[in-house]
């Protein structure tokens, strides 16, 4: 079989390039200096039992971060992205992850705890570890980057040849060439990303391999790493040899289990290689990769994209390396790993060859221009040592006085610039805040994710066998149709709150003037709004509080209303405070008070200075990409001024408000204030009533009361519900400008999954 | 206390002419000849026990049809006419509503059952009446016309006086007096609205008080009608006094029941007198009305303002009836329902006096022209006897030959009309047909409807305490909140049902042509549709059911889909027919296939005769107001002749299928064929699963099958599903072109209302 010919033949140059991605993080969590922490790993990360993201390795302080499958590696580092983000703004805050594989700061041997998971098989086969290599050298971290060939392409290949007669034995032949090639030349990979070259003298049981100020390329991947005993060989001649010599060391006792085989290349696809005969091969695994520490989340983009060609590349070759070839190439690996990382290697011939031959496939399956520069520029490493990976560590860590000393700074930046925007996932940015909180807490307790359609906020969660659609961060299965489609309709969220015994303002809607006008008997005397029937930010709305006396004021304000739209309204008018009831299930889970856009005078800056200091604020932006907006000073709030008697330039006197918006909505620079523990219960339990009686299980009521520390009374003076909201801004509770956080994006999911509290 | 001026200072006008109304209209069920029928009441009107719109008042053959209360004389009128739409195409293709209130052809009394109600003490009452007046005089039909003041009329007319302390004396008051004066001035009423001059001689018991030849105006309010003993005296002078005497006159034996007292005005709000001492009087129910024959359903609206206005000027007048006015205002309904309808009333300055008060009223309360010109019209009845309905039930009763003869034709010509747009509620048409055929259902099954807005089609329907909201038709509290949203969006619901493990065509979307062009290999040899991703009847598809051999070819096709949309969708291509799946709850109740607007030749006709005689099916029109629509001739039709190589006057051979559309869209003329039946039961399950996979409780979706008879296998070759619809339209499932009716609405009520099947 030519797969060359093969893919040029039936047209599989892309197929080829397509597959599944997935990427297994290892980091120490560690002290401000760069020491490994020796606290419990974190409860706040949820159940290691089936957490999907995040796990412990080795050791509780050696967490393992996760990706889901994904199509493109891009997909697969925005996760790797979200799920870091979500780790450094949900650990104690004197924590930190080290970005160097090989630990620095180790304590005692005696206060490593070995991970607490639940099976005790589990717990049982570390402390065989320890046992057989010491604490320490299961403390290395490092990148494990699984691959899977696209199905189609597998098939299509199949189909296109007639040598082999068995689907799944040729999908295991096709794997097992690139384990077998990878194995041979992986030493290629190591030269560019390797990122190990010194360790902590404790790590080393003896004293340390290393002459002084010896650097070498990759510790963790040479004879003092994370590697069996030598005298352990594996055939890959096929997956009978495989199964075979694996189960033989296993049953002379000299590995434990399988999974104590440390190849570079792991078979996947079942747990026990004998299986995998039957099952096929599904994917790769790849072990060799350290910690890139000067890339946040371990690994770059672009390095993971060369890493794809090479994979692709051990498939395309025309050989495939033979049981001796793999010796070899575990033997090169083990000789370049110990090369100094600023001198050229010595198989730089070879590693050019390979490239040459990468270069070659990129032409053949048209390739992108990208990945094209990309080996480029990894070609010239081979001339220029100092351009590596490794390289530039070594010269960091000199510049920093010591790799604890760097991987410490660089872990503290890292936390840092994951804090700065705290409401937000940097790598879902384009979605909704909401749906990036819903996201952030899903990811927490591990629930697994899936973005069905990006820009409409759709995803799929799942626990177990049980699957939920959200749509918005709040719109679920639990809602009923009919809710929504109540809430759209003003009119008959009236009638049907009405019909149920709740408070709402009586009001009359007009298509004219004339019949409006008309009708003026029917308000007189009576405190009412005549508005818009769709407000937009207060504009055409009149107010008669004191009651409507004159038929011709009344004429005037319908006529103003009007200007604003097609159909007004002439409501009564409720006296009282606006409250923003947020409701979920059975429960008033916050209540908010929104304030218009305003300043507090200090008798010393401007109204222009002061709006500025103002919109420092970290909640403050602009668009909708934080949680409360900047505070404009537009023509409407220069009007609003005008009317108060200021200017922007005007200096208002100390602890004076001044008012720059007539509307309360955040979206025009509003303040955000918590109220639910002001708020009297009976309140609240009225605001689960109407939710209720509308089938809604999350909704946004905005009520008016007069004084919310009272109880309820069953009139209108005593409060009033005015609007529903079936897509409540979950935002502002999370994130309010003043009061207490309510995290109502975690209610919506102990919701969903009740069986995960 | 002068309500006149009280009205004018306070501005109470407007207020003063609002209300409730509600009418109650009696009619006897008949065959074509006039002649009452035996048969029991039909089952199909549902249960009695509760049925809010359908009863039977004292015989099994005698229909009480009953409008909610409206806000409107309008809306209480199309309420009318849509239960009597109900009523008229539900009943026995042989039975008919006889339009006259006094019976025509009675049967044998022995023949005559009377209503067969649950309620045993109901059942006793009526057999009571039998003994008191014989059966015929039970058989008399005429309508009640209830009224309520507006509430808040009522309660700022209280709040602008200071003589009565007590709310409910107030109001009780103010009812007495529209009941004392109403008895003392009824008979104008009487002269204009009369229209029973006759009745079949069997009606009395001994001889008939009629002269040969002679008409009366009212057999029904004379002292030969539906009246009490005249003995019978009760005191309106206050509720006090009324409930005493109606008491004396039930403990006397006299009365058997309260409800035995015949007054043309009942005081409403308590089961008895007594109690509505505390409860106040709430409503009037006036029953002075014979049927008008020539009113489809009893009453004109023009008729049904008069009297709104006869009992606001009741209310009006300065002075009120006492218990002497109000026996002589019997006296005078008595002699002037025994006048000649032909003559001139012996009162009728007294009336005309009556009418120039209800003038100065209609002036003083600005009421509007309409209403002023029909007062006016009545007015000049007084001179013009001839131009009165009981004037004009005589001269038609002598044209056709009797009272049971103008019966018979008049219940024939209503009973057409009913049928002639049988898929619609005519009072209702400005809503849509599935909606108009829930609420058909409703009326039928005895569900309270209320229109919450008539535009959105928004229902609120109710049986005892339970109340269902449902919006165009089929939205409802059974679908969750997300399967529209997950139907909403076709990227989701494959992706949903995929994961789910239904078949679904794999599809690749493109927002460039560039971009879809360089994928050519991902399709190369499959078979692919290549289309818009909004697909507007059609345009811009390309199919390449042979597998896809060309690039050039497919960079055409996405070329021509690119000129439709801004995205495009390459499809994998579904080979087979598309059915469309009606889903309820965890049934398919409906299996329809959709034929592209096609004539089948007969070799004598041209294309353009065929298409006209095609469109003269009832259930083909123009717009939304029919359940299919006409086929045009426009371009498009003339483009698709002609690739056929046929024009509009061409005359295709016989039993030659000429196609004139591409798209099976019933809304551009195509076929509706329903295959319910044909259907193999294996994808009706599957259907169910899709369903239910989306949360959805109602929902319609298109399959395509190859093999409709064969069972479904688990590929695509099988069957595999196309499109989810949230909001299937109903119609085409009742009302296809060939095929059985399945009438889907009254699944959506039996699952709404599952206690009352």
């Amino acid at each position: 079989m030519n797969i060359q010919n093969l893919i040029k033949q039936n047209h599989l140059e892309l197929l080829f390039q397509q597959g599944l991605f997935g990427i297994e993080k290892e980091s120490q969590r560690v002290l401000a200096d760069g020491s490994i922490v020796t606290t419990e790993h974190p409860k706040a990360f949820g159940s290691r039992r089936f957490h999907p993201y995040i796990q412990t390795d080795f050791a509780e302080s050696q967490l393992e971060l996760i990706t889901p499958p994904s199509k493109t590696l891009e997909e697969a580092l925005r996760w790797l992205s979200a799920i870091h983000e979500v780790v450094l703004r949900t650990l104690p805050e004197d924590e930190y992850l080290f970005p160097l594989s090989m630990p620095a700061g180790l304590p005692p041997e005696a206060k490593i705890k070995v991970a607490q998971l639940e099976d005790e098989e589990d717990v049982a086969y570390r402390e065989y570890l320890v046992k057989s290599y010491g604490k320490y050298k299961q403390m290395v971290s490092g990148i494990h980057y699984n691959f899977q060939l696209d199905t189609e392409f597998v098939d299509a290949l199949f189909n296109s040849q007639n040598e082999q007669k068995s689907a799944v034995d040729f999908q295991n032949d096709l794997y097992l060439k690139i384990a077998k090639n990878f194995l041979r030349y992986q030493w290629v990979l190591l030269y560019f990303f390797s990122a190990t070259p010194t360790v902590d003298k404790k790590y080393f049981r003896g004293s340390s391999p290393l002459k002084p100020n010896q650097y070498v390329r990759s510790l963790r991947s040479g004879p003092f790493g994370y590697v069996n005993d030598p005298e352990i060989k594996v055939s890959f001649e096929n997956l009978q040899a495989y199964a075979d010599s694996l189960e033989y060391w296993v049953n002379s006792g000299k590995l434990i289990a399988e999974k104590e085989f440390y190849s570079n290349v792991r078979l996947r696809g079942a747990k026990k290689a004998r299986d995998l005969v039957k099952t096929g091969i599904q994917y790769l695994e790849f072990r060799l990769f350290d910690l890139n520490p000067f890339a946040p989340y371990g690994m770059t983009l672009e390095d993971a994209k060369f890493i794809h060609y090479f994979i692709l590349l051990m498939a395309w070759l025309d050989h495939t390396a033979s049981q001796e070839d793999i010796e070899l190439g575990k033997t090169r690996l083990a000789e370049v790993s110990w090369e100094d990382p600023l001198s050229p290697t010595a198989y730089s011939v070879e590693g050019e060859l390979l490239l040459l031959e990468m270069q070659n496939m990129l032409n053949a399956i048209q390739a992108s221009d990208e990945i094209k520069s990309i080996v480029k520029e990894k070609f010239a490493q081979f001339e220029n040592p100092g351009d590596t990976l490794c390289a530039n560590v070594v010269i960091a860590m000199e510049k920093f006085g010591g790799d604890q000393k760097l991987g410490a700074d660089i872990a503290k930046g890292n936390k840092k610039n994951a804090l700065e925007r705290f409401y937000a996932l940097s790598a879902f940015d384009k979605m909704e805040l909401s749906t990036q909180a819903l996201m952030f807490d899903a990811i927490r307790k591990g629930l697994k994710i899936e973005i069905l359609d990006e820009r409409d906020q759709f995803l799929s969660l799942q626990y177990g066998d049980h699957i939920e659609y959200v749509k918005n961060g709040n719109m679920t299965s639990y809602d009923r149709y009919i809710s929504p489609l109540i809430m759209e309709n003003k009119v008959v969220t009236k009638k049907v709150l009405a019909k149920a015994g709740f408070n709402v303002p009586r009001s009359v809607e007009f298509t004219d003037i004339e019949s409006a006008v008309k009708n003026f008997p029917l308000f007189e005397n009576r405190a009412v709004v005549i508005k818009p029937k769709s407000t937009n930010f207060g504009l055409g709305i009149t107010i008669f509080q004191q009651g409507l006396q004159n038929r011709d004021d009344f004429a005037k304000a319908v006529e103003i209303a009007f200007r604003e739209d097609k159909e007004i309204m002439v409501e009564d008018y409720l006296a009282g405070t606006e409250y923003r009831f947020f409701v979920l299930g059975g429960e008033t889970l916050a209540v908010l008070l929104r304030v218009p856009a305003n300043v507090m005078g200090d008798g010393v800056h401007s109204i222009k200075e002061l709006v500025a200091m103002k919109n420092e604020h970290p909640l403050r932006g602009d668009g909708s990409r934080t949680p409360l907006k900047k505070i404009a000073l537009g023509d409407i709030e220069k009007l609003q001024l005008k009317e108060q008697g200021w200017t922007i330039d005007s200096i208002p006197p100390r602890d004076q408000i001044v008012q720059l918006r007539a509307n309360s909505n955040i979206s025009t620079g509003g303040d955000s204030i918590d109220m639910t523990d002001q708020m009297h219960e009976s309140y609240k339990k009225i605001a689960v009533g109407i939710s209720k009686a509308m089938g809604a299980a999350i909704c946004g009521l905005d009520l008016i009361i007069p004084d919310l520390a009272k109880p309820a009374e069953p009139h209108l003076k005593s409060w009033g519900v005015i609007e529903a909201n079936f897509n409540p801004m979950m935002m502002m509770h999370i994130f309010p400008y003043i009061g207490k956080s309510r995290r109502v994006t975690l209610d919506v999911l102990n919701m969903l999954f009740p069986e995960m509290k």
